[in-house]
Parts: C-alpha cells; structure tokens; sequence
C-alpha cells in the first residue's frame, strides 16, 4: 500500500460541492508529502501548508454547520468580511493551499506520464519545474523564484522519491505510477473543482510574494 | 517609545538561571521582528522562530512546577529522553531558537557599533552578512547557505529598517541607534546565558540542515 493509497480523497458530488470536514480530512496528510522530498529545506513548505490547513480548520470549528461545504466558506466570508475580502481568512488560505495542491498534482501527473530528463533520467528537476512554472512561479517575486531555483538542488533523486512516496518499500516503479494515476483521479477533480470556484467567485488574486 | 524597548527583557538573578515564564513572555514579541524586515521572504523565518516558542511553551504548560528555569527544563529532558536527547522537545527548540536571538543580537549590535558599508551606507548587508556567519552559517548546508545569499536581497535599507524598529514613527537615527543599544543589555545577557547553559550540559550539536 503506498501512503498515497491510503488517503485517497473522495469522490465529488454532481454539483462539485466540497464537503469541508471530509476535505480536512484528506489534505490532513499532504504536509507529509513534502517529507518525501527528504531535505529539510522543504520544512518551510510543510509548514506553510500545514499552516493554511490549520486557519481553514480553525475558521470550520467555530461553526461547522455554517461551513459545511467549502464553497459556504468563502461564500460567508464574503458576506462577514466586506472590502478585505478576499485576502482574508480561509479564503486566503484556500487561496494559496490550492496551489501548492496544484503544485503536487502537476508533478505527479508529470512523473506518472513519464516525462523525464533524457539525458538525467533519475533526476525529477524537469517535473518540479514544469509544476513550479504552471503552478506558483506568477504568484512569486524574482526572489522567492530565485530560491526557488536554488531549492531545487536539494530535490531526491526519481528512485528514491518514488520509495519515500511508497512508504519506504521496494515497489516497482510501475507500481508505484500506476498508484500515483490511481490517487490523481479523485484528487485532480478535487483541486479543479476549487480553482473553477475561485474563478466563479471572482475570489481569486494575483498579488506576488 | 520603540518596539524593541517596549519589551525589554528582565534583568537576570546573580546565578543566571532564567526564568521560564518570563523567558517566553519577553521572546514572545521575537517573531515580529522580522516583519521589520519588510519582505515575505522572512515570513519562513518568523514561523520557525514561533515554533520553536510554541515547542518550549507546550512543555512549559504542561507542568509549571517542574520546569520553572529554562536549566530545569533542559535537565528535566535529559532524565526522560535518554539517548534521543538534546534532539528533542524543548531542548532542540531552545537550542535552534538561541541562534536566531543571536543572529538578532549581532545584527543590532553591528548596527548600534555604526559597522557599515561605506559605499552602500544605506544598506545593512554587511550587518546582517556578520551576524549570519557568526550566528547560523555553520549549522547550514550549502544549499541554506546559498538561499541565505539570494535572499539578502531582499534586506530592508537601513532607513527603513530602523523606522520600523520604532514601530513606523520619523525618530533620528542616533535616537533609534541608543534605544537599540539599550535593549541589548539585558537581551544579551540573556542569550549569553543560554549559550552557557547549553556548554555546561553539553547540550549542543553541530548537524547542518
Ligand atoms: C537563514 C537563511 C534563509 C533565509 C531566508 C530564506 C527564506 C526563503 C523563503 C522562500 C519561500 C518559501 C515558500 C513560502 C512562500 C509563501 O510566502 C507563499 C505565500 O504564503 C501565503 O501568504 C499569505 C499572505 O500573503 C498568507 O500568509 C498565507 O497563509 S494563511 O494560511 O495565513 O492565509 C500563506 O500561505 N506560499 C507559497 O508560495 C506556497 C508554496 C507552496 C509549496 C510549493 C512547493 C515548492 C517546492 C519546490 C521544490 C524545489
Ligand atoms: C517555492 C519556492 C521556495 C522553495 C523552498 C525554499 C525553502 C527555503 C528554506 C530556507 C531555510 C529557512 C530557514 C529555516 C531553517 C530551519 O531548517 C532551521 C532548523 O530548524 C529547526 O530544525 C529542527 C530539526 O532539525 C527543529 O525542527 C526545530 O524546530 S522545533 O521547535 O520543533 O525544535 C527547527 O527550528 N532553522 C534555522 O536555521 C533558524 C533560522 C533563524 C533565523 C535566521 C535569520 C536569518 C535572516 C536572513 C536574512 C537574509
């Protein structure tokens, strides 16, 4: 079982509605994933994460029967927090867990199609790339894009990526993609599903960091 | 009245041992220092550095009685972690959270001694540059290391950084300068006495992140 296996998220209802418990709930374990990047450098990102996790789930706790459903959020926000909306609150951070979400999804999509460096075919720095690129690069200065660069000499190697996504066990590198495409159906409809709100909602931003 | 002399630390007792409840309640005004800083870049520094505060606070809290001095606290964990300590607990946040109050302190005091670079003297790279080396470099990879250096670019001028030391208002260079210098007595002394703590208990590693 890969530790991806093991949290898949749910399936969306027809109306794409994301239930605000359950989603908690499964974006509980990606902090971890940064894990299986194995350099302490990525901490700062687990902890950037985890901290929008947590301002989500704090807002969901003063009234979880307001807030049933993620979309009721932003929605009673909106409402609550007149002109500082949207830079405010869950929306915020929804705003900016959305991405680093995206970020994971692209690579993953990337690595499960098999893209690769021809000429470093155990290296994922065109993948976290490509991700970085279609993902967080807009919303960075060129100085986080700077250290973004940097960062990525601390990267793991494909092989050993792969191992620490399958829990530390010997899986075949088929195996664990087809794990990988397994875990992107459920979650890729997940974080389309939030951009196509962000975007209804006009609750979208693109300030830079 | 500045931020810093706002909060001035207290005066320590003639056997240096610090006080646990006082400690956290002169570090808890720390992380916003580095939103003097001006850049998101520093926000990353600011949470580890209240990690750390909320790491020492969660054992404090736990039993008052017992961890009444940052030395009982240490101590404490020495007799119940065995072989994983000092990498645990309140000892490892203490033993992180130190260097940054000293990367704090070298910076103010290079500022506070007039170091600066004569052809930029507006800015406090040089400043920041040396409290770096002294305070942190040798516990980084070089990969940290070379983020440090990209993201010193995104150093405040000092103007600016000394107007937000004084929460923002127009105060004369000199004025802001003997405030810092100031605050530092009892800050130092503090750090000081945590430094030494950590080399009587042989409390200190050296691993690089
Ligand atoms: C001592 C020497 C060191 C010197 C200092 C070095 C500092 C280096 C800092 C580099 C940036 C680290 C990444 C974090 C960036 C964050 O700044 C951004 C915005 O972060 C958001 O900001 C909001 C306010 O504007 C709210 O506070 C949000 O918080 S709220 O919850 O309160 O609303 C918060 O998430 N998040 C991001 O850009 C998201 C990043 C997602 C992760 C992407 C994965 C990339 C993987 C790369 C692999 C190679
Ligand atoms: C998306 C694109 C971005 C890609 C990713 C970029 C990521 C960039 C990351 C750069 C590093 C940021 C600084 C943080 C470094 C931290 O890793 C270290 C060790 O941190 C410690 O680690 C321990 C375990 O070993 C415990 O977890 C401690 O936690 S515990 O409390 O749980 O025990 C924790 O503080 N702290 C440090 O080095 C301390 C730093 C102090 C601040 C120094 C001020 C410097 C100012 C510089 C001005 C120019």
């Amino acid at each position: 079982m890969t530790l991806l296996l093991d949290n898949q998220f749910k399936d969306l209802p027809p109306d794409k509605a994301i239930d605000t418990k359950l989603f908690l709930e499964s974006v509980s374990h990606i902090p971890s994933f940064f894990d299986c990047l194995g350099s302490s450098v990525f901490s700062v990102i687990k902890s950037d994460i985890n901290g929008n996790i947590m301002k989500i789930k704090g807002v969901y706790l003063k009234d979880p029967a307001k807030y049933v459903t993620l979309q009721d959020t932003v929605e009673a926000e909106r409402e609550a927090h007149g002109a500082e909306w949207p830079k405010v609150g869950a929306t915020l951070a929804l705003m900016w867990l959305k991405r680093g979400l995206r970020f994971i999804q692209i690579l993953l999509q990337s690595l499960a199609d098999g893209e690769s460096d021809e000429n470093n075919p155990n290296l994922i720095r065109v993948n976290i790339t490509k991700a970085y690129e279609q993902a967080l690069k807009k919303y960075h200065g060129w100085i986080v894009q700077k250290i973004f660069h940097v960062a990525l000499h601390a990267a793991p190697y494909k092989s050993n990526f792969l191992k620490a996504l399958s829990k530390g066990e010997e899986v075949k590198e088929e195996d664990c993609l087809a794990n990988v495409s397994q875990f992107l159906v459920n979650y890729t409809a997940t974080v389309d599903a939030i951009y196509e709100m962000y975007t209804d909602l006009n609750a979208e931003l693109d300030y830079t960091v």
